[in-house]
């Protein structure tokens, strides 16, 4: 009887990347994986979930040793279609990334591969999602490696309280070595905008989506000062927008 | 000089949507409207955001009072397009719905209608968004205008506190009049999906994201019992998905 954990895979750079790939090969260190992919890049799309057309899930042939489906949905779909269609059994544990690019502070609420975590712990399935300070496709990798497995068999072995999953960052890789693990908060910063106008061929104006990172928050305890010094930074997170400290002071 | 206050409209449910022309309507008495919409329906596009594809803006001529601009973007984009490249000064308010279904509960984090909300409070800018708990198209929106009147004259005049904006959701329109406003807390409710598989006319499988919705939540502050009890539902929300209990607890 196989008794090894059932680890679903998702990210959302496409199935091309190499930061799956690395969060793959740990994986199948730890348990039996299946990858459920989109068949496009999906940075940005937060917590979508497509309704205005149908999925598709295309089963994948692969030597490499784990199950391999690729759909035409968000991450979110991906989670949803792994727990409701692809499985026999309920996953052990979800996995999302490792995300070329942060996901700490305020970059969750944009991010697909947190969006997957997110709707893995609607379900109490316990989830983490891994990503790096660094957008390079070849980003390198090998600094995150011993930290991914370390955490991940953690929560494997212990679970995750009710509702509540990973938001975990690493700092791009640098001369330094990492100085361990933080548990923090995340940071109160936001993307300012900065639109690139462009002309198109046809003299049609369109626009890119850019803009730079803006931290006005000075406290210790926080996702971005952790990975600032060099720490890897785990959030435990959950879906609650509730301003708490306003429901009893506001009235209309 | 115009004093009017200047209020951005955008939504989620396309620019035809009948609860869009409702709100315009309200809109319009308190202040110079500015509509910022989708080309599409963005039902469930959450808080994404068009990285993958160029956005354009097509300025719509309407004698309706109003200036209109249609894009190709989600609703998150429409309120970065609107604060930086449409507007020439920043917006005393901006409003999103009336949307055709709740985002009462754990539908916040899928909705559109709230990523537009949201990502204007990430500036300071006051919003609201406005849901009506019944998904029809011709969906009865009369007895919401009072309370949408009332509700953004309120937030005009007194802002809102840094970082919060409200999720506003209706009772669908019944016999018994509505009996008044409570600011609560997000419920914990999940949807249980349940993929309807179809066959193609090229025999390939396809699937409809479905599912049932699920409330567990027995508690009274809650925005589900106060829509369940024919009250009009205020959560104050903000964009922190920290679960602050277990920031010292965890560790690894």
């Amino acid at each position: 009887m196989n008794k090894r954990p059932l680890i679903v895979v998702t990210n959302d750079d496409g199935y091309s990347a190499k930061g799956l790939k690395e969060l793959i090969s740990v994986m199948m260190k730890l348990g039996d994986v299946v990858l459920v992919g989109s068949d496009q890049p999906m940075s940005g799309m937060a917590h979508a979930v497509t309704i205005q057309t149908p999925l598709r899930v295309t089963p994948i042939s692969n030597e490499m040793g784990f199950k391999e489906y690729r759909t035409n949905g968000t991450p979110v779909d991906n989670v949803k279609l792994a727990k409701h269609s692809l499985l026999n059994k309920a996953p052990d544990l979800i996995v999302s990334g490792i995300n070329h690019g942060s996901n700490a502070s305020i970059n969750i609420i944009y991010s697909g591969t947190m969006g997957a975590v997110l709707e893995a712990s609607i379900d109490g399935i316990p989830a983490i999602g891994f990503s790096l300070m660094d957008y390079h496709p070849e980003a390198e990798f090998g600094h995150t490696l011993e930290y991914i497995e370390r955490i991940s068999k953690r929560v494997l072995k212990d679970g995750l309280p009710k509702g509540v999953s990973l938001n975990v960052n690493f700092p791009k890789k640098s001369d330094e070595p990492i100085k361990g693990i933080k548990v923090v908060r995340q940071a109160e910063a936001r993307w300012v905008e900065d639109f690139e106008e462009r002309t198109d061929p046809f003299m049609r104006k369109y626009y890119w989506l850019g803009g730079h990172f803006v931290n006005g928050d000075n406290r210790h305890d926080t996702d971005e000062k952790a990975l600032h010094d060099n720490f890897v930074s785990i959030v435990p997170v959950q879906i609650d927008f509730t301003a708490h400290e306003y429901v009893g002071k506001l009235n209309f």
